[in-house]
């Protein structure tokens, strides 16, 4: 068994202690923390189940699979801290989730490839269609703020009929990237996943039943734990003297996407950049393309109204993450110090959400 | 005789109509919109006029040409705006020139051009070159409304004054573009013009006489259709439950691009999409380099002071349409994915006009 | 003996001129002319004592030395004022040697290269990562004022202790980029250098002593000149009808980067643009990731705090600037018009300068 294999299982173990700290209230800091590390294992199996079960169905539901189930972890949290009437948290969690896989997530894969190899490339088409789409993204986020900031007494039934009609464009702009990719433009993506079976043997059949319990079992204690986690969080983090800004900027998505985060460092170092970076920039992607939008409409079902009326701040940081980003992958060509260049941005945003005080 | 012109000729009964609506005061919603359709006909005219003179005094004397009359259906609409006193109207269409010619005509003829040809290319470095016009051309919008929002009790005089000195190297940019296109870089702009060359029938010789009279005719028209529109634009639109900004940033530009919507797009969809984007981003760079300066200096003139001062929500509207257009055609290549980005751009700043609610 | 010698030892004669100015009291207009004046050989022998001595001394230490010495009149007239408590002025020196590199130089190398050569190449990897360093210093200086504003009643010593970690993470940065361009991916950056030592005679061996000495006197002088400078400058600047603001962005960086200006102006037009560009755009860098946070930690051991707060208008100015060139630069290719674009804004953004009250 790997040495990941064998941390998972470690991992594991802190779900019953999870429940223990709740039910026999260790506090909540105690909570927050052993459930967080909970969803660690549990957030990489549904990864692996999502995937083996795609193999078996075929490429375009499989495609279609991973498109909706890749960023379920982090899905699962924000629903749960969107009942909860946590709104602010969800949207820092969906800014912190963008900016994570921008910054942290390809910077790290770019410095430790980049330290291996002294130039890397991927397609750099994939990357103009990828900085593209998260430009509108951001365009996206931008406006309502803009509309808010730019007059005077307006409702807020308003900024949700926008955020509405904006969801619905992103979640449709989303549908045509994933024809894009894997229909009408399949060929410039297939070179990651011709890397990828490269690896597996040539008879790999995964027993379907099997993964699909393991995808159900994972998602209902992911469930369980995000519980745990967004009831525990407001406390816990103020016990930690941390914001709710930073915990859900920064902590949120590093707890969601751990799993992403190791995938994409790893398939770096083995010179898979266009994987790595569709990972990357893929999840971010599908966070402001397909999980925001969706959870704007399901906050309208749920009674508990999110808009995509962000914090200036927060707005600020995601837009110059995505200007960063889009600036160092554009050429399809990366090195370590692009690299550093992308962890650095990250360091002076996450000591800026540090300092933040509390928004009014 | 073609389809098209056909449509041309029936719209053009509406000559007749608006001038009725207006002196038997059948409504100022009546008037509105048969002006406004009275317009199509004699911009696209004026257009075909303006090429076949272009045809005969040469190709400096006709780029000019081209150069200073290409927009001449939005300057008419908006210099009689200006002398009525709707000064902002006259800038939020402006804003929506820009925004629509780069985000509605380019994104259709990618889209249109993208759905027949997998991969459509054009000049990269004329992109390169239009790309940082057009950032200057923001950068010239973006300076007096900065100076207004961060400093206090800034004079409206200063405002002018700067505007008048940034309209004069606006003019003087945008001869040097002409010098660039024309005479020193030719060579990068002659593929899109060889390509329609070949079309013509080698002897062509147009009438000028003819072609000039049909321009002028069609100017005086148009001069009277547009006093039309501008007479009525407010009564009209807010009978229709439209906002003057939403009239202005996207109904305005509609009806006066109406003729360069339609050539970029039947050119985009014969693959020629050096002469595409040379309309559609050539449109947008004229309105902010050309015809936004001339107006400043006219206004001047009349004593109806107009500055570049814009509105925020308008500002941000352009800026974005600016980004996300130079981010798609930066490197010489367009597919169905980039047109169908720009269209939703469009479209999530159209519902942003739509519901932002009338500015102080 | 050249012209331009020639032209520096007449200047040299302002040494004197600006002391007997000072200690006869001829006015402080006079002082400020003549310690401008004066600086100005005393620079560009700063510079060239630098080059000499890294000759000797090998490459490494020799690029440490150029990277750390580059802009020491900058940092000598900058420390100067900041001891004399103009907090405001230095940050508006920096914002405004920024810009002036950006535009004005790299602006008037292109134009002058450009009418020469049709079109100039250089290295698109180094273009890239320059503009993504650069990108990384404006969010550096975004970030305090953006906190600053979307924030309520936030402290100045939160501002500061931000700023202090920003600056920290900026000079670790500044030394990857040396570590890269010298080390690791140095054959990006040997173009340039290989063509410059071409002209140099093969045997060359610079007199170390003696240029340690030129480089002491200068140092010395820059300084007291600089005490000139600074000590008038309010005073002086206000008789010639100009702002603080004006002064510090406009004609305090001009002073300062002269030298600069002439080499990468005359190596552009020998089509060197790989060296011009790493002298333009190299010293941008150098005052954003070196100067600007040495300033801020210098600031905190003399006891007169520097943040990086900067003032809305002239963090708008420095992000349009990076904004524009690297728009321009990142496609490894330039011609005259790409040149008059960068120069067009920067007269704008100093008729803004100009134009722009005394802010609060």
């Amino acid at each position: 068994m790997s040495v990941k294999n064998t941390v998972f299982l470690v991992l594991l173990l802190f779900i019953p202690v999870s429940l223990a700290a709740h039910f026999l209230e260790w506090g909540e800091l105690v909570v927050f923390i052993t459930a967080g590390l909970a969803i660690l294992p549990l957030a990489a199996w549904m990864g692996a189940a999502t995937e083996e079960i795609a193999v078996v169905v075929g490429p375009v539901l499989g495609g279609l699979l991973n498109a909706t189930f890749g960023n379920a972890t982090e899905m699962i949290i924000a629903l749960i801290a969107l009942k909860a009437g946590l709104v602010d948290v969800v949207k820092a969690s969906i800014a912190g989730s963008i900016i994570g896989n921008l910054l942290l997530v390809m910077g790290l894969a770019m410095l430790l490839g980049g330290i291996r190899y002294k130039e890397q490339t991927f397609q750099p088409v994939v990357a103009r269609v990828n900085a593209a789409s998260m430009n509108l993204a951001v365009i996206a986020m931008l406006l309502p703020t803009a509309m808010n900031y730019t007059s005077e007494g307006i409702s807020q039934e308003v900024i949700e009929n926008f955020s509405v009609a904006v969801a619905v464009i992103l979640i449709l702009v989303y549908g045509l990237t994933l024809l894009f990719s894997m229909k009408t433009h399949s060929y410039l993506y297939d070179v990651g996943v011709a890397e990828t079976e490269d690896e597996e043997t040539p008879n790999h059949k995964p027993n379907v039943l099997l993964w699909t319990g393991v995808l159900l079992v994972c998602t209902l204690f992911v469930a369980i734990e995000s519980e745990l986690l967004v009831d525990s969080l407001e406390v816990a983090t103020s016990k930690l003297g941390l914001t709710a800004l930073f915990t859900g900027v920064i902590l949120v998505p590093i707890i969601g996407n751990a799993a992403e985060h190791a995938t994409a460092v790893s398939v770096a170092m083995k010179d898979k950049m266009d994987l790595s970076l569709s990972v990357a920039v893929g999840s971010s992607m599908q966070i402001a393309l397909f999980v925001a939008p969706v959870l704007v409409l399901a906050g309208k079902a749920f009674g508990q109204p999110m808009d995509l009326d962000f914090k200036p701040f927060e707005l600020v940081a995601v837009a110059v993450s995505v200007l960063i980003a889009n600036t160092i992958s554009s050429d399809g060509k990366s090195n370590w110090l692009e690299g550093t260049l992308l962890l650095a941005a990250y360091a002076v945003l996450g000591f800026a959400f540090y300092f933040h005080p509390v928004m009014s």
